[in-house]
């Protein structure tokens, strides 16, 4: 069972390492994921070059690829980055939105996780299930509304790739395939906040940058993240507000904060 | 004359149905607008892969296209989910930013009209007054000051084009070139928000998915975005927090409030 | 020596020619930079196609390059709309993001201030340092710690490629190469907010655009800035708070705030 004092322990380790971030997203959500990163006290940097994507992976303190917007430029930088990265034991955290959306998608996603060692998979419950051949009603990138177990899709997941698997939603679900931890912290701002759940994979990524227990570093990252939507949603009247307000909350999280709102728990393996 | 509870109705229609909105655009533009379609009831997504625009398009409630940063992979993106969309009966929303800047938007525009079958035109009156051939002294994407009658001006594009026009403004004028509204909310901090025009186009796109008159969607998206717009200004000091409070204002919206504020009427044709 | 009346005249300057700045500039920052642009008083575009992008820097108040994202594409775009800012008198600003951080962003750096007349170079410690060949320690595009004398560093860059060269940071230094200035306004919060220093540069292209004195411009520009972004900090707690406080302060900055605040002195050459 992780502690509470692991989570506090490792949003430390981020502010004090600042760990270089690299990047590689969609047009989306980049600028709401480089200021959500540095408010948790990373340094993201979001490079797509080919001429340098390998330099900066290498030199990285982890690897996130999110294929939001892809083209045949991106993912060459995600396939040429993520190869620097695992050979230089940089972990690489994966980001499927709208696997479920299109084959093109779907594809791509397979031939990254079979191509590249990932340290975490991070998507919607839509995108899970279609990485496990689930139809889960997943409409464009929003999660959609299946009625499957996502629970034992996710440790699928986990457990086909050697990854953990972090399930976002109105509960997160974390799991390597062997541990499963649920997560009740959030708000349902959320959802309307574009890019919310591309910041989640850049702050699995900054957490894995600073423990080589990924399952830790997810249930930690997404612990702290829903804590500070939590707080931002209890201030708030829209998704406007709750946005700005989430960055301010990233920044200002605390020991005592973490203390007193985590809500996370081990579940039973399905 | 369309009535005030017809807004209501499509403003609910938007929030009940949450269609899928396709929408190519700029980079300036792209999170607000994603942000904004969230906040209205939509669900964007944002695809420009060749593999998969067709696909999209093709299963979405409406098509929005913004040459605000063309680029010949993006052109090439517009006319594949163009013609995926006329096909599938799909509204598509066109956005013609700068079209007046230079002889390249201009001809792309034209490409786009003359190929795809356009339901909304909504552009500010330098763009729509570059589709007519006028000129309006625009500078770069904002709209100038000409001195033609815009009215005449939206009038003949509509014909033209056999499509609703939507001219924004300090007043926004409506027509499909047999009626023709003018809208009176607004608010002057709208042009300092960039991207604020293109964001009126997603929301014509997510009204067109709701409504097979477009007319009618045209006027009541033009009409309840400006008054979120109206709103927002009143609570705020400058354009930071006008954008952020817009967002809230969008999602806030209700029937009482589209009661009291609705400023438009229908205008003699010029 | 410059005078603070000069400061309060050049910011009016903007407001009153709404200078049409030509920006190209990266996925992350190109946002902020517009809206940053709009709230001074100019109109930004933001165009990259290489179909347009010489007729618009030819009619354009200044031209504004910043490599944060490059690909061949864009390189290919900075290069056509800088000769032909170059050749229209238009001033060009050169900002070049993470210049120390790849070999791949130097050269191309290097490429542009071989070829093009830059007015103003923008940029972090690190940055700078990486122009004039001195390691600073610099972390993927965040500025690094070297403890090198940077009024030197700054200096040396200015006279090699004549060009006032402005470095960004807790203090800012700003030179020709003769004369030396040094502003102490700003705000802890800034490095928090992504682009903000790209956003400087944004602005020292609005004032280049209205002052064929670039060292006076750059000035103006940072000392505006750091007093909005000092305003703005003072009313905040957090980042996402302050980025949406500075886009108020920019667009509210009166003469009254620059008389009271401004902090900037000549210092010795070193």
């Amino acid at each position: 069972m992780i502690s509470t004092q692991r989570l506090i322990d490792l949003m430390r380790a981020v502010r004090e390492k600042k760990p270089l971030l690299h990047v590689i997203t969609n047009r989306v959500a980049i600028n709401d994921s480089a200021n959500g990163a540095l408010a948790v006290g990373a340094s993201p940097i979001m490079a797509e070059a080919h001429e340098e994507v390998e330099t900066i992976a290498a030199i990285s303190g982890a690897l996130e690829l999110n294929i939001g917007n892809l083209t045949p430029y991106s993912i060459q930088s995600m396939l040429l980055s993520g190869h620097a990265a695992n050979q230089a034991g940089v972990p690489v955290v994966l980001d499927p939105v709208g696997a479920g959306a299109t084959e093109f998608r779907l594809q791509t996603v397979q031939k990254l996780l079979d191509e590249l060692d990932i340290a975490i998979i991070r998507g919607n419950a839509g995108e899970i299930a279609a990485l496990a051949g689930e139809d889960w009603g997943a409409k464009g990138v929003d999660a959609g509304e299946g009625d499957g177990d996502i629970v034992a899709i996710a440790e699928r997941v986990a457990r086909k790739w050697h990854t953990v698997t972090a399930v976002s939603g109105a509960a997160d679900t974390i799991t390597d395939g062997q541990q499963t931890y649920c997560i009740k912290n959030g708000h349902p701002l959320f959802p309307y906040m574009t890019g919310s759940g591309c910041l989640n994979g850049v702050i699995q990524a900054a957490y894995a940058a600073v423990s080589p227990n990924y399952l830790e570093a997810s249930v930690a990252a997404s612990v702290n993240y829903a804590i500070a939507g939590q707080l931002a949603g209890e201030k708030c009247a829209g998704p406007g507000s709750f946005r700005q307000q989430l960055m301010d909350e990233l920044y200002l999280l605390t020991e005592e904060k973490i203390r007193r709102y985590a809500a996370f728990e081990e579940v039973a393996r399905s």
